[in-house]
């Protein structure tokens, strides 16, 4: 029988198949191998191909826009949004509209063309995680920002049209419907129950542990009960924080080991697949938050999304949870 | 200066790229061609390959599950939701779950192998839509069954695994998250202005024309203000009717027109896309409603969702919709 499962936090339903539960070789899927080749805009050298850039971390010294960097954040050179100008909200006739001001970044995560997230280091992801942290508390200054969404995309059919390992920062002046939603499904609960939803899914999963693939002091990386894709992965902190700029030093230092062994398994078990990567922050301009919980959440791409999930919004999910976590888990240390 | 638009009925913003609007031939994309040659379990003289008929056309008789019909309705072989057993919800833990009770049906649209939507006659499209109707109005007996989605996924890219002329029905316990916020939305301007939005967006549509794709008595087809895809187009009916299973006779056979008109027109423009089509209609079990107005939404298969549309629902749409309408509206009656 197949199952239908709420997601706590939102209320989307999900259609879970358990009757013929599609496992890893069952998905054709594209296996992402940066190969190099081409002239890359990211790779150093060609730092004069980008815009000139907005941070840089280089060890050694060095002048900007020069060779020498390990992580360079540059301004995306076509951006969906700009910086420049006033929102000037108007409508037009029963429709509303503004002007598309915002900013677009991109995160080169290292010099290296043909290395993958979980290719790089534990300390070379630390860096792109405080890249992140950098670029939001800078932003944040901008009062008319009023979102940011940090992503990934991974492979072609996860939408990346550069293979050269990189991130992407998108501040919006508003925030987005679906992060409202989030938002206040977890306010309802916390109204409640007096508690965080995520601490108590955070509880949950370890005590269970069926869903679980990896757990740290610091975090826990799991298959959400209800979650939308096969082999969807969310790593949740322990320690309470509604933002993500506000993780402290150890915590980040932890992520990174987190983040590098989930996509490692991730890479093992579905041979390098295609992905998205989002980190779920609240706003930027508003304060701390007891009922939001910062995460990241990973999605491969093994499934197409069509006309029933757009029509409705319910996702039918081919993989139990459980089923992705035990191939997940079972991959060990690599 | 790319604009944000936002969605008047569910609160969606979108960013539309109007510095570097793509055109029809700037996208990659899949031309759909059916090719036949491969045993097709939705050919006439393969009826035994499928679960028996629940509804064939036959208008010149014949035995059930033999050659011979116009139109066809089987249950999926490999349905997501059952339609026997109890939902008995229940919780694990803070989780909430049911069991997958629904229906999943398949409608095979002309005995044809190689037609395409775009291909059929007025009639034959009129026909498939009168099945749509009969499904809808038998189903909606089973009151544990509470929305019914009807879809079609056209093309791999859009989903579609199996080329003959297919469209696909899933009844639901539950009314999807998607389809309550359309309602809610639509609830909130009925309960402001005393009007139906959508009446009030077909009004404005016809007016302004900008947007507009094609118009009868009965319908319009446009591209709507805050398309999240590029030429993503509606199909709105004049008259008001909160249920497509309410659309009278002489609505109908306008619909088949237009609709035909419509495909006629995207396969032209867009070369044959990939595509999915959604009827958007009110919950079953609920009664006519003042506030919501059924409709068609078509989205042609040309751009991937990435980790931006996944982490904040926003979309970023490269062709606005007035320029998607030109081309459209161009390509005149085909």
């Amino acid at each position: 029988m197949p199952e239908l499962r709420k997601d706590p936090i939102t209320g989307r339903w999900v259609i879970i198949a358990t009757d013929r539960a599609m496992r890893p070789a069952d998905f054709i899927r594209e296996s992402v191998e940066p190969k190099g080749g081409r002239i890359c805009p990211f790779c150093p050298g060609n730092e004069q191909k980008t815009p000139p850039e907005i941070l840089a971390y280089r060890p050694e010294g060095g002048a900007r826009n020069q060779p020498g960097w390990s992580l360079r954040v540059i301004p995306n050179k076509f951006p969906v949004l700009r910086v420049e100008g006033e929102l000037s909200r108007h409508g037009e006739g029963l429709y509303d509209r503004m002007n598309g001001v915002g900013a677009h970044e991109v995160v080169i995560e290292t010099p290296e063309h043909t290395a993958t997230l979980g290719q790089l280091s534990e300390k070379q992801i630390e860096q792109v995680l405080w890249a992140f942290r950098d670029r939001i508390l800078d932003l944040k200054k901008d009062i008319r920002l009023n979102y940011i969404l940090i992503f990934k995309n991974h492979g072609e059919s996860a939408g990346s049209n550069l293979e050269h390992c990189h991130s992407q920062l998108i501040a919006l002046p508003v925030v987005p419907k679906r992060v409202r939603e989030e938002l206040d499904g977890a306010k309802r609960y916390f109204d409640f129950k007096e508690r965080c939803i995520f601490c108590d899914i955070a509880r949950q999963e370890t005590e269970t542990g069926a869903r679980s693939l990896l757990e740290t002091d610091h975090h826990l990386a799991f298959a959400p009960y209800a979650s939308r894709f096969p082999f969807e992965t969310w790593i949740l902190p322990r320690r309470h924080h509604s933002h993500f700029e506000l993780a402290d030093p150890p915590a980040i230092q932890n992520l990174a080991w987190v983040l590098r062994a989930v996509m490692r398994k991730i890479d093992k078990v579905l041979e390098k697949p295609a992905y998205n990567l989002m980190i779920h922050s609240a706003p930027i301009q508003e304060g701390s938050m007891a009922h939001y919980h910062w995460h990241i959440e990973i999605i491969p791409k093994l499934t197409r999304v069509a006309g029933f999930e757009w029509g409705t919004g319910f996702y039918i999910n081919p993989t139990p949870p459980e089923t992705a976590a035990q191939f997940l888990r079972d991959a060990g240390l690599v």
